[in-house]
């Protein structure tokens, strides 16, 4: 999303009609006196001994049913860097607004001034019996993954650091689509991934879980293989045998995935692909190397970028408020990788599928193809199909809470609330 | 509030239209990529630049500026007593939903699983940056104390344990309206306080701070006096000499403050009273003694209770919405001494206008006396008198951040918003 605003319209904006941009609603009845003693003292007393009697009712008398907390410490703030838990408020209410946008998810933020890792999940464990999920978000690598390690074991509703999981599962997508259109199979493909932050490492988890097998991850330094000394123990995950160089790692890749800064990779590198490479350049806002560019040297490469301005725009927008959307419908104690899997497929789909008529109007007459391997972020029908694939895929392997699911019956109730 | 409510009706209001009592709403318009490129990213990076350099800034780019934490962690919620931060949800959801419905304060419910009074803090000071004001709500005495004294101390933002200073507002109003009724010097009073627990020593706090001298206050073992050798050290604060009895305690006192069980004290205690003696009774649902018992043997005394059926409704709802929505209006640091006290000289003054002609439709044509020496819940004028006597205090004893203040102009914007 990367229309251009200017920093007074942008503050304009935060600014009013009331500072920020989200409000509470009640949502229940609120004229009389008995209204009061159904709300409050002493009706409320009754749902309280309840949830004491048994835990779960919570989601049946509570707003914990439909509450995602998006959490952060302000860490890894967009471009910005560790800016603390306060400066990171507009951004985490702003994803509170696309939570509740573009899934009918009530999402509360929560700025946590805390760096240390164990006092950071005490925290978000204490306050956990708030929500009915978490949604981390901007914290810094190589913190994140032990974070949301922990909190995924420890706590019973669903942890997801949607700075990892969100492109992987959006990137993965892509990646089966394509290797569709290539004629390829996935355990053939060597792709390159260069940037080994927490994205990089969470997409490349993901494409392995896929079945890709040969995948090299550049850093700063380049290759990351078995003879450097300077890796944490995320990258070492991904070490190769061979010092290659980058031109090495570049040539005959089918798929390279830019998660780093302009310029870390160039045409020259693209040349060195297959013929009909795919070819993510997501650094924000301006991308490791621009489509024309990619375009000039591989004219039938598959290219995607983090902007709305461009073809396949890679855009967590597509994922995480529908799979909180599935995650909450059938109480899922955690997300796991085949939720996640079922997500990247949902989305694969979708973008095989004709335009609606609403989006032809805005977007032109697109159909799948390579400047159409990832659906719109403002296709309505991701609603449905990512939402109920991941609530499917939550109660296919039981960790719902749930007894009773009928995916066709669930479908048509998210259809109405889209 | 007591109007009877069944069980099967207060869980039904909790379960629709949707499950609990608050959602999230945006307030920005968000329907083009234009408005999400302002909300989120690359336009909510001007607003998190702005507060990383100002951090004041927040109050004025996020929600911050009108949201306040109702924050327990269910250790003695309501007369259910410890049952724990999630079944306390209920409570909090109708807590947070008063502040909306009463003053237009943003609230959100924050369970905290935590009791230990180190960690508690820890937690809240971790997320203090999310919120403008920390209403702490049903945490068991003595830890209250602790907890309460730590945040004011260590937080800039406003911080107050409701079920402490509420009643203790509430009730000063009527003790300054009594005296004054009964011609008496607050000096000159003798006061029994029977309960002591976090409200009630509030209460004695509060009474002592107006000028009360001797104030009597009994636990369940009886009078707390310097022979005792069980009293924790927030009891010890109000230990008298003397051995007395609670007959004794009774004798000749111009008020008693039931904070207790029913039956802690009877008609016969009452009937040792002065001719005019001010009665709370304020044991929920059934109160220590019931109004028409007291008037038996004190015709003339002035009686309260918690129960909106009677007369003289000792209700904290008359209180908490204003004063957070005083204090978050001019940004204070804290909600001290002067502001609580302004706050109760205003309920204490509006008690004495005549009630407009929509409460007299819907309560009858009270006027200033024994059977009306507090508002109504329900009366609209508190919002601009208490908000604005708080807010004055605030700016007067200095803890405002606001730099400029028109009182009368704070005034008419109020009175707009009811």
């Amino acid at each position: 999303m990367s229309v251009k605003v200017t920093r007074e319209e942008a503050l304009d904006y935060h600014r009013s009609p009331n500072p920020g941009k989200v409000a509470i609603a009640t949502t229940t009845k609120l004229e009389t006196q008995r209204d009061l003693s159904l709300a409050y003292s002493p009706g409320v007393a009754h749902p309280c001994e309840e949830i004491k009697k048994e835990p779960e009712l919570a989601y049946e008398y509570t707003a914990k049913r439909n509450l995602v907390a998006v959490i952060s410490n302000g860490t890894a703030v967009l471009g910005l860097g560790d800016i603390g838990a306060l400066a990171s408020k507009p951004v985490m209410e702003g994803k509170a607004v696309l939570f509740k946008k573009f899934a009918a998810v009530d999402s509360f933020d929560i700025e946590i001034d805390e760096t240390d890792i164990d006092k950071f999940c005490q925290v978000v464990k204490a306050i956990a019996p708030t929500f009915g999920g978490i949604n981390l978000e901007d914290i810094k690598a190589p913190e994140c993954f032990e974070i949301e390690k922990r909190l995924i074991e420890e706590l019973n509703i669903p942890v997801m650091h949607d700075d990892q999981h969100g492109t992987a599962i959006i990137t993965t997508a892509a990646l089966m689509n394509a290797t569709e259109m290539m004629g390829k199979k996935v355990e053939e493909l060597k792709v390159v991934v260069v940037g080994a932050g927490a994205s990089a490492i969470a997409c490349s988890t993901m494409y392995k879980e896929l079945g890709v097998k040969n995948l090299i991850m550049c850093d700063s330094k380049g290759v990351i293989h078995k003879g450097r000394t300077d890796l944490n123990k995320y990258k070492k995950d991904f070490m190769i045998d061979e010092a290659l160089s980058m031109e090495e790692a570049f040539t005959n890749a089918d798929m390279v995935l830019g998660l780093s800064r302009p310029g870390t990779f160039t045409k020259e590198h693209i040349a060195l692909m297959s013929e009909e490479p795919i070819v993510f350049t997501l650094a924000n806002p301006t991308p490791e190397l621009f489509p024309e560019d990619v375009k000039a040297v591989k004219p039938k490469a598959i290219v995607g970028t983090g902007r709305s301005d461009f073809p396949n725009q890679v855009n967590n927008v597509l994922g995480f408020p529908f799979i909180f959307r599935g995650a909450l419908d059938v109480q899922t104690r955690k997300i796991n990788m085949t939720m996640k899997m079922a997500a990247a497929k949902a989305i694969a789909n979708l973008a095989k599928e004709p335009l609606t008529d609403e989006l032809k109007k805005e977007f032109g007459d697109l159909s799948f193809g390579r400047e159409y391997i990832i659906p719109i972020p403002f296709d309505k029908r991701l609603m449905v199909e990512v939402s109920s694939a991941v609530a499917n895929a939550a109660v296919e392997t039981k960790v719902a809470r749930v007894k009773e699911f009928d995916l066709q019956a669930y479908r048509e109730k998210l259809a109405l609330m889209v």
